[in-house]
């Protein structure tokens, strides 16, 4: 993530209607759809106006999953419930889903390489009975052929749901601009909205009670008053945590090298839904400070895609930032300390010790990408909103 | 397209078979499969002959779209209005299609990217419940690790349907020739029928009588005597526009720079049509002359792919050739006058001015790829034959 | 296939398990599954146990198709004649499959491009009505980003089987320790084993007697006491031939120069397997010694993916080791001998004259990738283990 480019963007109205608004909208739209999809929209009396970008429409009322701020907490707790209750009925079991996406395509548009989002999506997509197709970037280049509000709106004409992998994300906002289809957000240099569903997920299958199940249980109950400590890069994920964890009733704590912190704008609006919600929002440069009581600890890698040539410096940076059971037991860490991370993971940030040690649940959290990404395509796909 | 290749091929005998010739013709292969795949083919007492490339027989019967040659002008109105009907169940009624292409695969031989054809073919094989395989230049190399006529036995014994995008039209030919599965043109250095179908569609969609609908309407009574002008490089698009529109009772007018006009065999077959149907066929070097009278104006990019190292060359050869409203509006064209473009699009061939205006339905284009090509899956892969 | 670098793995216990006992493991995992997925292993109370790879479980119990010692004599059998009856239901008949994988995903990771065995296995995921997920080298690079053993439990957790073509033969191993789902080896640099099933199938197709169906007749009866000779390269091919063919009764005769001999440790197993079965197995230096009284010729390209810089010496290495008809038929190969090639093919190891004339059935080789794997999916995902 180059800090210097980081711009935080305005979330696109029409994103966040609520059910029945996204229906209404949807049968709007269909009404529209057939009235006048062969008939020419302008009058025969042409003016003079010079027509440029500026004057295409708009797509309003179609529901999208870009930035965690997409989520009230009651849908992100009910998002949480509906993927346990997915995870439940196709992994235990073992019931089919009624192919509700049968003769329908999802496209995943992605610019990077993203193994688990594109597992997790495309597995997802194929137990609703839909079609995955995939488009890397030997496939279509954003914004280098043609200009991403063509892309949108032709793609999307064609399609029944986007997920998209970008790089700024104002791109994904443009793409969102244009689509007349639901759009996910499979991770932009601000956000990684689905990650943290699956790490909520994970969190709360962990804390639901021996004997209850976690798709009965109420997410707000078992993840309250949790604490997760983020030691490394203040990325998308960090963004994303910080957003989220307040409405859920977690707090957050964490540590960034100088010169390495989460986006301001984010932090701000991250400080303000702990405010809200009662909950604590900590922020440190030693690790320590953030290790100190958590419950949770979270780390990623500190090179991501892309920074490559930074690595010697990132290495020198992040001295003293490698997760170990020592480091995190000298913290003063809680004494039931578990450990989460996204995956790929280098050795750099986390040694073995901590990251195959039964504390680990990296591997039950990647495995919930795909039922976190099913319980959102359902929702936007199928029931047309959240 | 490098003029000095250009070579036309003869068109492979066989795949303009009637449906029920075609019916026949599968059938009697079903049957002949039945028997003898699993018997040996030669007698136990073999010859001195040396054999070769050329004793492996071709494959007749098995019904392709290959060029616009292909379709008689009944069958090519037939395929009009079934993409109108197609895309009023799915899109306006959302009627499932009843998946008749279930547990069947459509290959997708992709020698070069195309994002509008891939989405609109992968879009409409799930519709109808198939499976796309997409194999691009990264997946198989047409010609390269084997001969295309071994590709093409191979590929079609295990498929039941290839979608092409070739470099020369003759690799298609070869394709066919062996292929016991349909193969549909997706795109060669000649012929782009698919795109003509699909703009035929929406200038059909366009011109139907408000209160008509396009699928309960006949397209030649809404595109006769419609007046189309090209404007631009003279290559596969204009090709497969010159063929077809005489058969729907539209006249072409054309202007392409010295040293960029159409194929000359190809030109000679369209103004066949042009007399068999009474349309007007008129060659330019000036777009003015082109544009006077237009009902519709076409162009498509002056650098293809491929042709990134003429790009300085062309862009000089085609000044003048930019479409803006002035140029459109000074030249005469008619009142209501619309604009299409295949896309991708450069600023270079068409200004915003008319990219974005009310008057270009490019967007409306691209989706009907979908719509079109569904109908000719629908048509080969499902019926056997136009 | 670099000989220096060569390693006989062992083979992972567990994946020749019954089909009964394959059931009730599966029943196991599932309830196992249904009890804990959400529940935390650990105790509350940590040890300071420093952990560690060695620490992660191998999965057991999951049955896996890795090389050809996979299968027993009657498994071998009895997938072919499955074979035979799917081509029968799905090409002859063509009846549907009735779906069994309906919402499944099974992963292609494929570390090279191998279009037969792509198109093979995504048409005959395609027929069981699952989804076919290719992740070729540009979306996955095996053990480059993550350890196998990460990929391995991601990927599992997502999917519900693996086809995977690897480099080393330990690789696939290693994702078959950790996965818990099936893996079946599409490639490795040791065994090919679902080429050989679809070489024997072709086999018991052609030797079946007139009147008969392949799908009825046991594959013992048709291929006992035939003998088929190897001429060429020393390679994964080869491997899988020689494990193979004494379980059907059939005799192997090899030529290859010196240097590029098989693996020793794979020859003596093969050769265990022919005094088990009583048939031949016969080492030569020179192509007529191999020929001689052969039923059934096959050879390989001598210069595989990623060998194209040895290609000079490979060249010289094989001279008087290109299939002629004259050279077959002066070595004293039986009157009605017969040709087979996994493809792709290359002029250098065999000619037209061979290659195309009636004793060659490479292009049913070919196809019967496909129905052999499709055998092969069906019986590992389907039915749960051979």
């Amino acid at each position: 993530m180059l800090k210097s480019t980081i711009r935080l963007t305005t979330v696109v109205a029409g994103h966040t209607t609520t059910p029945s608004a996204a229906a209404a909208t949807a049968t709007a739209i269909s009404s529209a759809a057939a009235r006048s999809f062969h008939t020419s929209p302008q009058s025969s009396k042409q003016n003079n106006k010079i027509y440029s970008t500026a004057d295409v429409p708009a797509v309003s009322g179609v529901p999208h999953l870009l930035t965690d701020n997409d989520l009230s907490p009651k849908q992100l707790s009910d998002i949480i419930q509906s993927a346990c209750l997915f995870k439940h009925q196709a992994k235990v079991l073992g019931q089919p889903s009624g192919a509700p996406l049968a003769g329908k395509t999802m496209a995943l548009m992605f610019s990077k390489r993203s193994t688990r989002t594109r597992v997790a999506t495309e597995t997802a997509i194929a137990y609703l009975g839909g079609h995955a197709m995939f488009l890397g970037s030997q496939d279509i280049q954003l914004g280098v052929n043609e200009s991403l509000l063509d892309t949108s709106k032709v793609v999307s004409s064609m399609v029944d749901g986007i997920m998209a992998r970008v790089g700024a994300h104002s791109e994904i906002e443009t793409l969102a601009k244009y689509s007349t289809v639901p759009i996910i957000n499979a991770l932009s240099d601000l956000y990684h909205p689905t990650q943290i569903l699956a790490d909520l997920m994970t969190l709360h299958e962990l804390y639901t009670p021996s004997g209850s199940d976690p798709h009965t249980t109420a997410p707000t109950s078992t993840l309250k008053n949790l604490r997760l400590a983020w030691v490394g890069d203040g990325n998308n994920i960090l963004h994303s945590l910080m957003l989220q964890l307040p409405k859920v009733g977690m707090h957050i704590t964490m540590a960034t090298p100088k010169g390495y912190e989460p986006n301001a704008e984010i932090l701000k609006q991250a400080q303000k839904n702990a405010q809200v919600h009662g909950t604590d929002l900590e922020v440190y440069h030693d690790p320590k400070d953030a290790l100190r009581n958590a419950d949770i600890i979270v780390t990623d890698t500190w090179i991501s895609m892309g920074q490559e040539e930074e690595k010697k410096q990132r290495i020198a940076s992040f001295a003293g930032y490698q997760l170990t059971t020592d480091l995190i037991e000298q913290s003063g860490a809680n004494a039931d300390w578990k450990f989460l991370h996204c995956l790929p993971r280098k050795q750099e940030e986390v040694t073995d010790d901590v990251f195959y040690s039964p504390r680990s649940h990296v591997f039950q959290e990647a495995e919930n990408r795909k039922w976190t990404i099913l319980a959102c395509i359902n929702q936007l796909l199928v029931k047309k909103g959240f």
